[in-house]
């Protein structure tokens, strides 16, 4: 294993560290229970949102605390869940007496551990909603999620219901907002190689030197089908066509439109995916009325990608151009 | 070979045309001969200030085209420098009457092209200065360099010149900014894996399981020395302490620093390492004024690092402050 990091027992914490002297501006760590707040958290009278996961995933969802999107992260160890006492905390931390949105993706670890602090919370006096994201296509029921998984929708949720909390709606509004973003997004991902995890030392699963992987989960659950390697529009075409008959997305319909790296793609090979999939959804008559081409919810050093689709209204397409000042996204201010 | 591509042979050309079709707010794509240029270029007596090299160093240059950075980027085929006649091109389609910038990375075929465009543009009456990086500390002359390579302090320049640019700084004084930069800024890289060229199909150099290489150049040049996997705190250590010797950096000082990926490494990772670096720092008196952390100059999906730290005066720290609207730079609006 290969990594520039010293313990793999203490990678998470000094990640962590320097997320925090890299970006004292706009959020604290606090690293006992581990999560990541919101500098001048709470604010009062806002409605808090906050997500979590595993690590191994950044920008999301450390690197998305700050103004406009996320109050606070809590982030596990890699590739696994967060702690009730994390979520709990942080959930305590930022709520400024008008309660708390959690966002969390499909994972059975996940969905256990914020429904435990959630109870946690509301025992202590603090409304709390979930909004729950399985917008993966691939893949009914996987290795760590029964029905399917959480992905690439969730920046987008993040993103969406931070801003309409800025601008001062209610919990129940921006928990309505975030189950629209939710109905309404799909994802899809492929894995060109796999991943280590720094405290296992060894790759997450095993692949071929001419396979890839269509359908991977974003800590290399299994997908829908091995391949042979495969050119890049076609590889864009299998995953569109996924999506887009799965909502269905249909002509006239303008999305939000993310091509994710997995974390170890050359950026030339996600705006080369960006080309075919924006060719194939001007062919639908499906206008793209915003883009992310990026990597925004990795899997460590995994090359691939990953497309997700919102069908976008008036109101997320207005909260999604609100500002954002994160470590991971930003614009606006 | 596993990349998502559809034929080495248009990889750039594809690119470009993603690269386009994210960002028309922004910028446009010309083909032939190909650069890209600021969405509105040129604008009258703005200085024009451009960069180019070999693609594959994405976002480095041509998501760095746009408001308050880079009137254009002239994009050479995959680690191969561009050629006369795009840098030309590139070099009369911004000239707004004020002169004309060239941030030139200091590698021999980079150099000679952007000395015979300027030659060119000056015979068509456009004024030209050129601004040579040559920042890395690792080695003298390289594979493709006579002298120092130059690396990440391109960025800084690109940055701060396009700030004053925009403030409508002459070109002698965008130029002399410029030149203050590169002579204030320091860079060092190591590799933990190498990086495969599309159109060569194989990694462009080999290296042991256990090994890294301290030193390394963007297109995977030699550097000092091969050594095993060292801890990052360790890794961090000699290249600040290369970096930090060579100016030399002292207690008092002020720096801009980057803690850049090359493309294959893992956020987390990325901070972990800046922690480090921000340790050492402190401990010799020097402040951290600004810093990015995240791939900025890559070598496509090479895994493996580079710290740049500039001497920063406070004339870079306000043009560092300035606005700037690109596809992989923005702040400030």
């Amino acid at each position: 294993m290969k990594k520039l990091i010293n313990d793999p027992a203490n990678a998470r914490r000094e990640f962590l560290a320097g997320l925090a002297l890299a970006h004292a501006d706009l959020l604290a760590v606090i690293q006992d229970p581990v999560y990541v707040v919101r500098a001048g958290a709470p604010v009062q009278g806002k409605t808090g949102v906050i997500s979590g996961g595993g690590s191994g995933h950044e920008p999301m969802h450390a690197g998305f605390v700050g103004r406009g999107m996320l109050d606070a992260a809590c982030p596990g160890e890699v590739f696994t869940s967060p702690t009730p006492d994390q979520i709990e905390a942080a959930t305590l931390a930022v709520d400024g007496g008008a309660g708390v949105l959690h966002i969390v993706k499909n994972y059975t670890g996940d969905i256990m551990n914020f429904e435990m602090a959630a109870e946690l919370c509301q025992a202590r006096g603090v409304e709390v909603r979930a909004v729950v994201i399985n917008d993966d296509v691939a893949v009914e029921d996987s290795l760590y999620t029964a029905g399917r998984r959480g992905v690439g929708t969730t920046v987008l949720a993040e993103k969406i219901c931070g801003a309409a909390a800025e601008r001062g709606y209610g919990l129940a509004r921006v928990a309505e907002l975030g189950e629209r973003v939710n109905r309404h997004g799909r994802s899809m991902g492929v894995a060109l190689t796999s991943c280590t995890v720094p405290a296992a030392g060894r790759p997450n699963f095993v692949i071929g030197a001419d396979e890839i992987e269509m359908g991977i989960g974003i800590h290399g659950e299994p997908g829908r089908e091995r391949s042979a390697l495969l050119p890049a529009a076609e590889v864009t075409a299998r995953m569109a066509e996924a999506i887009l008959a799965d909502l269905p997305f249909t002509s006239g319909d303008r999305v939000i439109a993310i091509v994710n790296g997995m974390g170890g793609t050359p950026l030339m090979e996600l705006y080369l995916v960006y080309a075919e999939l924006e060719r194939i959804l001007r062919a639908r008559g499906i206008t793209v009325a915003r883009r992310l081409v990026g990597n925004y919810i990795t899997s460590l050093e995994m090359a691939g990608c990953s497309l997700t689709l919102l069908k976008a209204d008036d109101e997320m397409l207005s909260m999604w151009d609100d500002p954002v000042v994160t470590a991971g996204l930003r614009w606006g201010a």
